[in-house]
């Protein structure tokens, strides 16, 4: 698989949540071309403020001894809490869907060293720039922009 | 309550954690001097790496719209994960038990301007201290340092 894969994969998961109700962002981890878990935004399914898709995606993947060896991907550019996860795990590089309905924490993420794709894909654009659009209260608690 | 007896609360809850076979280290949420939420690390208890006692903290106290009006209390300097959380959260006071045993993501926070105090508390420290003494291997998993 390579990253259009990936990334189809992570949307897959944003479109799920959104058919249970919730936020659609989307993650998977992958190790040696093998995703290892998947993740999808869970504020309105699980009432629960800290997981984002990425942070939903290395939950599911339970403990690990290193991350050297992964990659994350996600439908969206990850803001402060799921960057600041990437580096404290040492993930090396970060494969995004987009970043034009949110620009996150891109920055800080390269000040650490970490590889960071934008693909710009137009699906990943499409549904969440629906979303903000249809419910841009839940988007704005969701990045606590009060 | 001060801030000495908020984070007894929060040592409170590393005591629990380490009682339950766990990583000791705890946190609390405040809003008008009341505690709103409680958390300890469950890298054990629930095999989850995200969890750690600032992400169980936040995860207990569910959605809300603001944090502006919070301070959160950590036994231990926060890392990367936790401190991203707390700026994307807009948490604008941390109160930390100690940071010598981990120096963790302190300028990271200062420089967006968050509001940090460490009371350097003698009980929290030797409570880490001991913890790391006895299980490094755990420590290190913790802080993804490998």
């Amino acid at each position: 698989m390579n990253d259009q894969m990936f990334i189809k994969a992570a949307c897959a998961e944003a479109r799920a949540g959104l058919q249970e109700g919730g936020i659609p962002i989307g993650s998977v981890l992958v190790r040696h071309g093998q995703i290892i878990a998947r993740g999808r935004n869970q504020r309105i399914q699980q009432d629960s403020p800290i997981l984002h898709g990425e942070m939903h995606c290395l939950a599911n993947a339970g403990r690990q001894t290193s991350y050297r060896d992964c990659v994350i991907y996600s439908t969206l550019m990850p803001c402060y809490m799921c960057a600041g996860t990437i580096v404290q795990f040492g993930i090396p590089r970060v494969i995004v869907g987009e970043s034009r309905n949110f620009s996150g924490a891109s920055d800080f993420m390269r000040s650490h060293a970490i590889e960071l794709i934008d693909l710009d894909d137009p699906e990943c654009y499409q549904l969440m720039a629906d979303f903000i659009k249809a419910h841009p209260q839940l988007w704005n608690e969701d990045i606590a922009r009060d």
